[in-house]
């Protein structure tokens, strides 16, 4: 099979299509042949060498969310045959033409999606879901602050919280784009640099943001949302687009009895993913039935084009997800 | 009745014993007969004028944690008749000769307990409870690093880790003092300065501490604390001793899936005290019983010594509690 590899930390170009060995299902696995991979900014810091895949995981290949047709089956798996379209979370290794993943760490296609929209499913949905509702604990009613919302994961986001009854924020440097997503289900847009944050956040919940699902991270940013929390309210990081390094004010989070909890799903263990699976099917897969929830893909581009990709993705004026199809 | 007043923002001397109205217990109330007053650094700080009262509470008279006698009870009273002695944390007002609360959010002083210790238990207890147990997960086995270990709440803190099956490292920049604390089940003494904390950490927990209880905040002890946690750790911080303001790598946060989370007791609303109440009642009061927790006091002061306490607390070389006897 053919699989990209990172044959040097660097720039898009360091990403090489090699011939690869086919991976070898184990009894209770399912080998799948990858017709789509979504792209994250994870997969762009591990090609540049600052994000090395977690102990376990193929190392030098990328890629963390598939979507595909089962090819094989081993033995002992009971819920899944040839044939079956199926998504997920990898801890890596999506950047090929196969792979080998457990029965229970892999989802079920929902009717009706296309290869490139399920291949921008799971990564963006089960972040969102983990870090707004089990971590965050977002409950009916309560307001989430999305920074920013343009993204994969922040389009996932404001969907989730609409369809699990809950009052959105989002925020993005650029108006056009945030615009756009407004149809899937955003409350209340506001421009980053138009106005004071926190005095808009306060003035349309009251008391602040329950939760705040932040992908932007550091470089002044993280006084800026504890301001916009309210009392008891949580911060989760998912992600550090602006920067690691930041200054935090312990009074102003000890004023609020303020949470800030980090996350990422790539380095949890196997175990893990597959409870995240089956938290998809139990609680995700219906309202995707329902056309609550749907991936946004901004473009889609053949497999061989991996470099072309990370340099689109780079570039940051996407809306949604990129995703490769073979 | 004579209380202590907050006359003006300043220094010890600010404290004025004045003459007050009793107060007026309602249908669900007790009256009580203050015997004795622990001491909190919350009530240095509201002396100072840098942590008014919260909203609700007796704003120019301190103290948050009172033992008494009941004088008398509000007429739907249920649980307490004149003459019980009880104790517990109350929003403010607790540096008085009677005071009064609601019945649910008092507690019974347990057997033998005298008048000092009772006065030096509610907050020191409740407080490491909560964060250790309540915010901060710890179950039996699992590790606690307790940041400064020699303060009431620490000295709490290291014994309810013990009484609940979990295991203890204390740190404080005074090796004398941090001796003291190891009879109370200090598993781990570490003197702040001698060798690298993290190194430390890791060599007792392996993968480091799973909850840190933080009573000394900023001023670059935060990325310190990052680097003792295991993934998947919190920290609880309720106390900045040294400071309010530090740095903070989100990447180091993301790297352990950490959480930093601020508590404080002492702007919880009613209800939330009375639910901390039942809770010492259920799961602390037996402990108590057994001889597995025992409050530590440090230095016994009569009420009309009040300002003597706080220049006492402020000299910082307390091991245990400061309590105000009337």
């Amino acid at each position: 099979m053919k699989a990209w590899c990172i044959t040097e930390s660097g720039g898009p170009d360091v990403l090489k299509c090699v011939d690869q060995p086919d991976p070898t299902p184990g009894p209770q696995d399912i080998l799948v042949n990858v017709r789509a991979v979504g792209l994250n900014r994870a997969d762009l810091l591990q090609r540049m060498g600052l994000y090395p895949a977690p102990p376990g995981a193929i190392s030098d290949v990328p890629g963390l969310e598939y979507a595909g047709e089962i090819a094989a089956v081993g033995p002992a798996v009971q819920g899944y045959k040839a044939g079956d379209r199926v998504m997920g979370l990898i801890g890596g290794g999506a950047y090929a033409e196969k792979l080998v993943v457990h029965e229970r760490e892999t989802i079920p296609v929902p009717e009706g999606m296309d290869w490139a929209q399920a291949g921008a499913t799971p990564e963006a949905f089960l972040t969102a879901y983990r870090a707004i509702f089990l971590e965050g604990g977002l409950q009916p009613g309560q307001w989430c602050l999305v920074r920013a919302a343009t993204s994969g994961i922040g389009l996932a986001a404001v969907q989730l919280v609409r369809a699990f009854a809950g009052f959105s924020l989002g925020t993005s440097r650029n108006r056009e784009r945030l615009e756009k997503v407004k149809p899937h289900g955003l409350d209340v847009a506001l421009v980053d640099g138009e106005g004071e944050l926190p005095k808009e956040v306060m003035r349309h919940t009251g008391l602040g943001a329950h939760v705040i699902l932040d992908l932007v991270g550091g470089n002044g940013h993280l006084n800026e949302n504890l301001q916009c929390l309210r009392p008891e309210g949580r911060q989760i990081v998912v992600g550090l687009m602006a920067g690691r390094d930041d200054q935090v004010n312990m009074g102003l989070m000890l004023g609020k009895r303020a949470t800030v909890r980090a996350m990422t799903m790539r380095s949890l263990p196997q175990e893990r993913r597959m409870e995240m699976a089956q938290l998809f099917l139990d609680r995700l897969l219906p309202h995707f039935q329902r056309g609550n929830l749907k991936p946004v893909v901004d473009t889609v581009l053949p497999f061989d084009q991996a470099p072309e990709a990370h340099r689109l993705m780079e570039q940051g004026s996407h809306t949604g997800k990129i995703v490769l199809t073979t």
